[in-house]
């Protein structure tokens, strides 16, 4: 049976979320605080060390069972000239995961973690949101259940992220709709168009947010009507993540919109969450702030894939590396006056 | 025979430095073109994966022997209390890295580098440099050649990093003296003294300045009256690097001060490093901008020991696995518009 078989399942998700074990907390703490270091020195890697001891319940997580859960879909407004692609390069793109070839494929490799890629209806491409809601209900459900269905037990932790020409479209909307701002001040180049695909980007954004004005002010509304499939489905990847316990790295601006309607509703949708980097799209640090996070990495990416996420993730080994393989004091016989 | 056996020889390495390949860099360069992503969309990636293409001399460059080296040394000028630390810590945390329970360690595991500690004469401090210069010219240039010692051939990457207790003072020394200043502006808590502490390192800068105001304003004579043997050596190794076309990494606010007075003079000379990380020490981010160094990442670290530059290996190790590992579009039959 589907996570997301009903409204009621997902707004009970998002109603009843657990919360990090302060028992493991503690115990990372004392830990962190017990090795051979001069206290906080070694900055985000012992917070991160943190995070995941929290989250993990253990006072020394570990990632032997990483995945990232890379999620495509396609998008009806891509009609309206918002990308540089066609939307044909979806598919080409997944076909190229599948051989791996791309981008994502090395760095998940690289990161020890393992590739999962779950196209979505690619050649039923979500309707015009400039005219009608992206998706019904259940085509929304749908996807978040299928967002749900790449998490499982045991994983200790999950990288998400994207494929699909045109979602940094409809990933302004998104935080348009959930922070307020204008439109442009949301759209921005993503993968590459150019002055007057922005400019057509701020317009299909602005029909967009004024077709759906007078919708509820709900997660799944916003999600449903401005979102996608494989947009939906990061926002059930997390949830279900969150559920499981299972600490989450989100890639770039598209990944973190996913979350954009749910975190205005339930700002502690992303406890449990890193965002692996700031991209170089310009609305990317601004929404971090909304989501109240602070990006490990920013190295100017703008690629998607949820590359920028799994380049991350050998920061999180390395933060664990320390917390787990330095000696304490009192095994170094150093002075812990250090 | 010492690399560094006079004087004449570190003035012609920093005068005859080699630069990078440029057949490698256009062929890099043409092989980032040619892979399955928007030109650009791996940011910084795509730089660093050209950047070690130039200095290896090859279109595909790679990091099968990389090498973390860390050079110990002690200060005369502690004397006056500058660090939070007792000097004998120097010697204990050598001591930890060799039993394998620092930070280093584990870092330079998770990065699959080869570690290397070199401490240089910590029974025998330098000279306190408030009323003498810190070495001889003898000192000086044997610690530069230990510093040559630890590179060799065949490297594909080095890490700098030091150890020693109180030598953010030196480095802000350093800093004062290469690039101008304020003593004021150049200190901080390094590894965590309080305001009481960081007044007593200012005045100690403003002494060492003072006493040495008169000195030749050649590298050579600023790297051996406000150094330190392992920052001389970091010197030495960064010199001996370019020479062998081995690609560094810098490591936080003291190994970059190792190279401010060779910068000052010859602003090339980190034409083949990148800056792991910027450290919490508030003078860094300034240093590496005199550097003209970018730096990978900002995670608030302060240990030193090349944590932060160990820890950047990863990211170097991620770009050349794109570089290399990506199919291009006419492996992925994805049409090269993309």
């Amino acid at each position: 049976m589907s996570r997301f078989a009903s409204l009621a399942a997902f707004d009970a998700a998002l109603a009843d979320m657990p919360i990090a074990d302060a028992d493991a907390i503690a115990a990372a703490r004392a830990r962190q605080a017990s090795l051979t270091k001069p206290a906080g020195s070694l900055g985000r890697l012992e917070d991160i060390a943190v995070l995941m001891a929290g989250w993990q319940g253990t006072a020394q997580p570990v990632i032997e069972h990483g995945r990232a859960a890379i999620f495509a879909g396609n998008h009806g407004f891509v009609v309206h000239g918002v990308s540089a692609f066609p939307a044909s390069v979806t598919a080409a793109m997944v076909a190229n995961f599948a051989a791996g070839g791309a981008a994502i494929n090395a760095l998940a490799k690289a990161a020890g973690l393992n590739l999962q890629v779950i196209a979505l209806d690619l050649d039923r491409p979500t309707a015009d949101f400039t005219t009608a809601a992206a998706m019904d209900e259940a085509e929304c459900l749908a996807a978040l259940s299928a967002g749900a269905a790449a998490v499982e037990p045991g994983l200790h932790l999950l990288v998400v992220g994207e494929m699909g020409i045109g979602n940094s479209t409809a990933a302004a909307a998104l935080c348009a709709r959930s922070y307020g701002g204008t439109p442009a001040s949301w759209v921005g180049p993503g993968t590459g168009v150019d002055a007057d695909g922005i400019a057509r980007k701020v317009v299909v954004v602005e029909q967009a947010l004024a077709c759906h004005a007078d919708a509820p002010d709900t997660p799944f509304e916003i999600l449903r009507r401005l979102g996608g499939r494989e947009i939906a489905a990061i926002a059930g990847a997390v949830l279900e993540a969150r559920r499981l316990h299972i600490p989450v790295v989100l890639d770039g601006f598209i990944s973190c919109a996913a979350l954009a309607p749910l975190a205005a509703a339930v700002p502690a949708i992303t406890d449990h969450c890193l965002a692996g980097h700031c991209s170089a799209e310009p609305g990317h640090i601004r929404l971090l702030g909304h989501l109240d996070l602070d990006p490990l990495l920013s190295l100017g990416m703008r690629l998607g894939e949820g590359s920028g996420a799994a380049l991350a993730v050998s920061i999180i080994r390395a933060a664990l590396a320390t917390h787990n393989g330095m000696a304490t004091f009192a095994q170094a016989g150093v002075a812990d006056s250090l």
